[in-house]
C-alpha cells in the first residue's frame, strides 16, 4: 500500500543507505534508481530496478518524488530542473548545485507548485535544516557557526594528537576512505562554502554566491601552529561562519549585509567547537530570542545521512495529501543574490607566528608596528632560538582584518622577518 | 493583516516574552489575555486587553489559538479541553498537563480536527520536539537521554564548584529566583518525570504515566560524593532517560517495554552531559539511522521559551490555510499509556560510598557479598580513617539493579557497616 513513489538518481554512500532505510518504511515505494554505469560492483542488495536511462525516472508519471544522490554539479543540476519541470517534488543531498544554484531552483519550484527538501546537504544526520527552518522560527538569526566538514576535522585532529604533517594525515585519511583523491573540496573549504550558502539562504532569507564567500582551507596548517595553539589553550578548526552585520533589526532583507567565511580558526579548548572530535559535525545557531543553540552528530555517513534524505520524504509524504501544501514547505527565499561584506570589516583576535632574526629590537619595531595599525597586542612571546633566528608568537586582542592585512604588508618590509609562517584567526563569539 | 487570531491564558515569565516576541510579527494579532490576578504587579507592558475572565477567550469564536502558558495541573487542564471542544488549536507550554492527560487530550485534538503545539513542554527553547518528530523522522529511537532541568544542574554545579552542601545551593537558588520556595517539581525530579513521559509519547509513540516512572532527586547528594566523583573522573548530574528496553525491531507498538528514569548519574567529565553548566539543558537523541544527536541551549527563560511557544504558532500559522492540515501535525500517539521495565532490569556501573568500621576484613567480606550477587568491582578503595570509622569507595562494573539492591541489602546487615551514604548509578551510553 504505497502511499508514495519514489524515483532515485545515484546508487552511492548515500544512495545504498536509503536503500536500506526504505526498507523499513513500506509505504514509500522506491520504483526505479539510474546510475551511471551498471557494472560497477555495489554491495548494496536491492529489489529495485536499476537503470543508467534517467529518463525513465523523470519522464515516468507516476514517480512522484526524485531522490536526488549523485553529487556534483552536472548533470545533477539539469536533472533536478527537469523533474521541477515535470512537477516533481525533489529530495536533494546536493550542496553544490543548491549553493551554485539556488535562486533559480527555488524560484521554479515556487512556479511549478512543487518543492525542494534538502536535509541532507548540510551537516549529514544532523536535522539543522529543519531546527533552522522550523523548530526556531521565531528568530531573527544573527549568526551560524560550525564545523561542517568532517575530513578537515578529522585531518586536524589526527595532526594534533599525533603530530603529524599535513601531507602525511591526508595520505592517511585518503587511505581509510576519509578523504577523496582529489580532496581540494574538502581542504580549501569548497565544500563548507556550499554548505554556508544554504545556511545563509535559511537564516536570512537570501543565498550567496560560493565565490563570494571568503574562504581559506587548511593546507597552510602545520603541527608546531597545532602545537602552540594548544599551549595558549586553543585547538585549531576549520569553522564556517554565516553572520548578520546589521546591528539592530532589519527594515527589509534588501539592506541585510553578510558576512559569510570559512577558514582555520582557534578554538578556546573549553568551548564545544574544540570538543568536536573525528568526523562530527557541530553547529551553533544564534537567534535574538532563544540565544545560543548547538547541535552536534554526525556529518556525513551512509545510514545519517539518509536518515536526512528519508526524513524529507516521509515529512513530504504525510503532507503530499494536502493541497497547496508546497507553499508551507517552501522556506521564503528571494531569487536574488545576497551582498557580502568586506572581508576587511571582519573583527577577531589573531594568532601570529613570525620567523625573525635574533637580533635586539625586534619586538619594539614589531609593537610600534602593530600600535600605528590600531593593533592591540594581548601576548608576545619568543620561542626557540636557533642558529640566529627567532620564532615570535603573537596573540591580539580584537583587529580589523583589513588593519592586520596593512600592518602585515609593513611587517613584511622590515629586513629582520624571514616569515608570517602563520595568521591564524581567533574564534570570536558572535 | 492578521492572519490568525491568539488568546492566550497566563502573563508570567514564559508570557511576557512572548508578548514581547510576538511584537515583531505583526501577522499574529493577541487579541486578549486571561490572568488569574489583574492587580498582580508586571513588568511587561502590552496593548492587548487582559482579562481575569477566561470564557472571553474561549468562547470568542474569533480566536483560532489558545496559547496555554499558565503551568500547574488545573485550571490548565480544564481550559485546554474546552477550547478543543470549540475545535480551538492550542500552543501549550504545559508539561504536567500533557504528561498526566497526553493521551486523552491528543485523542480529543483528533476527535475535533485541531492541533496541540507544544515544543515549549520540553527542554525551553531548544527545539527538541521538532528534531524528534520531523528532523529524525526517519528513525526508530532507541534513547533519549538528558539534562532536563535547569535549577538541578544550577544547584549541583554550583555544589561542586564552590563546596556547598545541597541546602546551602538551593537557599541560594532560590534567592536568586533559580529555585522556587517549594523545590519538589524540581529537586525531586517531577518536572523531568514529565518531560520524559512527552518525549516517549513522541520517541516511542506512548505515553507514560508519570508515576510509573521511577524518580530519585538531588536532596541526598554531598559535596564529598561530588569531590569524590570528580577524583575519579566524574561529574554528578540529574539524568533522565526512555529508552526503549527491546532488542530488534519491534512488530507493534504494544510489545515495546520502556525504561523511564530519572536519577543522579555520574557521567565521565568528557563527556558532553559534564560540559553542560548552570541552567543550560542537554539532550542526546539516539536512533538507528542517525546514530548519536546531541543539542545543548537553554532550558528555561522568558524569551528562549517564548522562541518555542511563537516557533509553534508559526509553524500552526502558516499551515492553517492547509484543508485538513491537523492530521499532519497531529503525533501519532496512541491512546494507552505505555508499560515500563521494571526497574529491577536495569543495568549500569554503580558508585558507591560506604561508612564502615575500620576493622581487617571489611573489604573481603563487601567483596564476597557482592561476588555472590553477580557483582564485579572495578576498583574498591579505602579513604579519611577517623575515630576508627572509615569511608570506602566502590567503582563497580556493569550491574543489574535488582542484584545491587539486594547486596545492599545483605551489606547493611554486616556488624561492621554504619551506613550506606551513597548509591549512585554511572552513566551508561545506550
Amino acid at each position: 500500500m504505497a502511499r508514495v513513489v519514489l524515483g532515485m538518481l545515484g546508487l552511492g554512500t548515500v544512495g545504498s543507505g536509503v536503500v536500506k532505510l526504505l526498507a523499513q518504511h513500506k509505504h514509500l515505494q522506491l520504483k526505479k534508481i539510474a546510475v551511471r554505469d551498471l557494472a560497477k560492483e555495489r554491495t548494496t542488495t536491492t529489489t529495485c530496478p536499476i537503470t543508467t536511462d534517467v529518463n525513465e525516472i523523470i519522464d515516468d508519471p507516476e514517480i512522484e518524488v526524485l531522490v536526488e544522490v549523485m553529487g556534483g554539479e552536472e548533470p545533477a543540476l539539469t536533472y533536478i530542473k527537469r523533474a521541477l519541470e515535470k512537477r516533481k517534488h525533489v529530495v536533494t543531498a546536493n550542496k553544490e548545485v543548491l549553493a551554485k544554484h539556488g535562486p533559480s531552483l527555488f524560484a521554479l519550484a515556487r512556479e511549478k507548485g512543487v518543492t525542494i527538501f534538502f536535509e541532507a546537504s548540510v551537516a549529514g544526520g544532523i536535522p539543522l535544516i529543519s531546527t533552522i527552518q522550523r523548530g526556531l522560527g521565531a528568530n531573527q538569526f544573527k549568526a551560524v557557526t560550525g564545523i561542517l566538514n568532517g575530513t578537515t576535522n578529522f585531518i586536524l585532529s589526527n595532526m594534533e594528537e599525533r603530530g603529524l604533517s599535513y601531507e602525511t594525515a591526508l595520505a592517511e585519511a585518503q587511505a581509510l576512505g576519509f578523504a577523496e583523491a582529489d580532496p581540494s573540496a574538502d581542504v580549501d573549504g569548497h565544500d563548507v562554502a556550499y554548505k554556508l550558502s544554504i545556511l545563509a539562504a535559511l537564516s536570512f532569507q537570501r543565498f550567496v554566491k560560493p565565490t563570494d564567500i571568503y574562504r581559506q582551507g587548511i593546507r597552510e596548517i602545520t603541527p608546531e601552529d597545532l602545537a602552540l595553539a594548544k599551549e595558549f589553550g586553543y585547538r585549531i578548526k576549520l569553522v564556517g561562519t554565516a553572520r548578520s552585520t546589521t546591528n539592530g533589526k532589519e527594515t527589509s532583507t534588501e539592506e541585510k549585509s553578510l558576512a559569510v567565511r570559512v577558514h582555520p580558526t582557534l578554538v578556546p579548548l573549553s568551548h564545544p567547537l574544540a570538543a568536536v572530535s573525528g568526523s562530527n559535525n557541530c553547529i551553533l545557531v544564534t537567534g535574538d530570542a532563544v540565544g545560543e543553540i548547538i547541535m552536534v552528530g554526525p556529518g556525513a555517513g551512509s545510514l545519517p545521512t539518509a536518515s536526512a534524505v528519508v526524513g524529507d520524504i516521509i515529512n513530504l509524504e504525510s503532507a503530499l495529501k494536502l493541497p497547496d501544501f508546497a507553499s508551507y514547505f517552501q522556506p521564503s527565499i528571494t531569487s536574488q543574490w545576497s551582498n557580502t561584506a568586506s572581508s576587511d570589516d571582519w573583527v577577531s583576535p589573531y594568532f601570529l607566528r613570525l620567523s625573525v632574526a635574533d637580533t635586539p629590537g625586534v619586538i619594539g619595531t614589531i609593537g610600534t608596528i602593530f600600535g600605528n595599525h590600531k593593533i592591540s597586542i594581548q601576548s608576545i612571546i619568543q620561542r626557540g632560538v636557533k642558529d640566529g633566528r627567532a620564532t615570535i608568537v603573537i596573540l591580539t586582542h580584537d583587529v580589523r582584518e583589513g588593519d592586520m592585512n596593512a600592518a602585515l604588508t609593513n611587517l613584511k618590509e622590515c629586513p629582520f622577518l624571514d616569515s608570517v609562517a602563520s595568521a591564524i584567526r581567533i574564534y570570536k563569539a558572535g
